[in-house]
């Protein structure tokens, strides 16, 4: 055992916080500095950042941020706190189930979006053609993430969002390069459909983040910290109707049995069993 | 069976969101009115509360969200969610996992904080003089919710928080009875004790919640929405130091073995099984 | 910073596992002389009561452990584990969004039982006839822990766990105490009523939980490891339709929104928002 | 909306479970007929499969069950569990906190060894030598998932394992493609290194999982099953401890501060924060 206690100090290092007794510093700034002059999106990015940010980047990463609050109980999230809050549990812990499912599918779009959009950027500065960098990205993906819905044939987040992110490039606070690359994606995706593929709201939030210069993998994070917000609300409200143990569908409609009626309790073989998982 | 689709869409019925092809409105106020006009804590206050906030109440609210962002590895929360991220899991689950344990120990001091402040302004609307308020409602808590802390003598967040509610008072943005009752407490914490037990940051934020009107259990989702901001910086820190498998101590420090080391694998009679656990 | 390396060694310091380079212990057994000897319930009992169970303990215990895993998608537990996966989450991640709804209301009856079969046992011990102890436990609770269903007039796992208690109290496994106090609760919530309140999964694997002497907080944990089992299978499933984002009905079905449709996006008094909370 | 109620009863559809009032069959079998009967190892199977194993196959994988239990407080999914409880949080939350992190990196070894062996298989059944399908397989890997542990030299339940396995293929109980695979791999990555990186324990359970059929992602969920024994055992013996908020280490020694401490409070430009997170 040749660890010493310093090692242990180590071993959670960090840059994030200096925390002693009777002092928080959060990335160098003492917390009491921050309390009544810095928003709480200005510390979102003072945190994940290492430094604050300008007002015109404030203004744009609050704007992804309200937009992506909520979108009711058909999203999985939503849906799950609010189940989970019926069943004994403290608004903490609803919360955690939704924000646990903000996953690859239902919350990494905006990741993989800022990827997408990232990729298209670098295609471009290394030499390709707009169009030509847009058409080599998409050959790589099955689902483009951030674009299409299920819901909306045009997402009502969407112009709002994208006005602000023009009005950015235009005062110089953003590139542009990666709301360019967001539409020469739709375009893209549009020729030569009838119904339209338009941008929803991880592409225009990806577009913000990406133009932002967040990584990757902070796109989600951040949805995370944004959708939280509806999470709560909507376990709260269900809290306060009064069900328990509420199931996703009234408790008179059964579930569908799909299995063989007829099926006996023995046994196939074990071969046959793990085929028809397959 | 006699439930009707109607039904089904009633199970879900719900004031926060409305949500139809091309419309997403949040209380009441379609999305993009809300977009690059509103912050991000006024849509919380308003998801949560049902109506917009008033700039005053919206700068108290924020104020008392920055303060409680992060604390440093040493909170569970902080330390769960770190650990988390080397596991091999997205952000959102290293979050979940972290904001999972806001409990009644760790997150739930705010809750039950503006608990303990209501119960004194209610004994005091009641006619009881606020000292006896005071000394009635302490008499039934073992740990007081809100006072004290294991790691700061005083705590650097409480002056600022509490500067900002006495200057809100002052602006008649809020009635100042929770703060009153807040320092009230404090004092009597203090009256025959060396080591003073001063406000911490649970009670400090708890002052502003119930100065705003929020319910208790809405403390603890505050909070929860609060900390988030320092998980999310956490784990993406940690993500970044490269640790697989992080364990909570370097992984040359064995935990101790507290067991006996003559233990024989037999049985002792169940009785002495059971005792041995209570 | 007075804290030595041994005393971060104890702060993780166990009597359950021994973990030492080439070792690994199992409150003193060390894992080959478990691995093809000793069964799963077994090695549950050993883990959590510190010593192994007699061969007919493991049988009891099995058959609550099996009774309870799974009661179909309509418990909000299975529900959330099948959205969950929908969303692009590991399957850990979606058993733990499910686990994490087995509250005080979904999976903490059984616990909330065997607390309230011990009240009647020491009431009994102390003196009280079994009727009057019944009765003066009963007089502490709005609902009655363990026993009614919303879906079953009688629930088909309770006769035969009640007969396996039986035989284990006539073979001297058991004693027979709890028993005989879940079936005195259950004459005594029938008598007045025309609907009898039966007792249901929770109480039935309650009795058997206390007849063996696990402690309460225990008698929720082993509903998670045996709900666990059901929470996989329906998030495997579930993984194998291939729907995404799955909510929780269809997506042609809106939920019903309830909010005033004339709302004004103007803001109330902030008194008046506090009370519609309320 | 033109969904039907039938609709919503088929989006829930199962053959896992069919419930009805009075009624809870498991993959076609009443539960009733399952008490008392069948264990808990077999039922797992049942549920996950679909259909009962045979007594050669339930023993094999209660073993791979009994293995993976624990290992102490330096997994972050057992540390994780203990922290969590020490927050004022139900035994189910601690749990999933702990199941949570049972990722790609931490549980996600089984799985992903599964399907290495699984590949060297296929390409065996395609004609290739074992060992130039170990070659062509291990190519593909950075990590070898399944072989290594920064623990132990030698794993002690890698043996054990083994031989139940090898004592099956000699029964006729699993065909012992996968056994012999995972020897090739072994005998490979030793060739050439005077440190040895032996079978650890994700590999050895995930040849008895190959050997019975079971699909990758269920090597996961199996190890959650398995390891869900070990954090109630340590989040119910951390819960008896008595400590609240426990940290990672002793709260005397403080995390080091690697941030730049005469770092200003002012703002680098946006692209050097950036980089400076990349």
């Amino acid at each position: 055992m040749n660890a010493t206690v310093s090692d242990v100090a180590d071993w959670w290092a960090t840059s994030v916080c200096r925390m002693e007794p009777g002092i928080v510093e959060l990335r160098g700034i003492p917390v009491q500095d921050l309390i009544g002059s810095t928003g709480l999106v200005a510390t979102i990015w003072l945190l994940t950042r290492g430094a604050l940010p300008s007002p015109g980047e404030t203004a744009l990463l609050e704007a992804a941020l309200v937009a992506a609050v909520d979108h009711g109980p058909q999203a999985p999230s939503i849906a799950i706190a609010r189940m989970a809050v019926t069943c004994g549990v403290g608004l903490n812990n609803a919360m955690a189930s939704g924000v646990n499912a903000l996953g690859d599918v239902h919350g990494g779009a905006g990741e993989q979006c800022v990827e997408l959009l990232n990729e298209i950027v670098d295609r471009e500065s290394g030499g390709q053609s707009l169009t030509d960098a847009v058409a080599a990205t998409l050959g790589e993906y099955r689902y483009v993430p951030g674009f299409g819905h299920r819901f909306h044939p045009v997402d009502p987040r969407r112009d709002p969002l994208l006005a602000l992110v023009d009005q950015a490039v235009a005062e110089g606070i953003v590139a542009g390069k990666h709301v360019r690359a967001a539409r020469a994606v739709e375009t893209a995706l549009n020729q030569d459909r009838d119904t339209p593929v338009p941008m929803n709201i991880d592409g225009a939030t990806a577009v913000i983040y990406a133009e932002l210069g967040f990584p990757p993998p902070l796109a989600r994070g951040l949805f995370v910290l944004s959708r939280s917000v509806g999470i709560l609300a909507h376990a709260w409200e269900e809290s306060n109707q009064g069900r328990r143990n509420k199931g996703p569908i009234p408790p008179s409609i059964l579930p569908t049995y799909q299995g063989d009626p007829t099926h006996p309790p023995g046994r196939p073989a074990p071969t046959d069993a793990a085929r028809t998982l397959e």
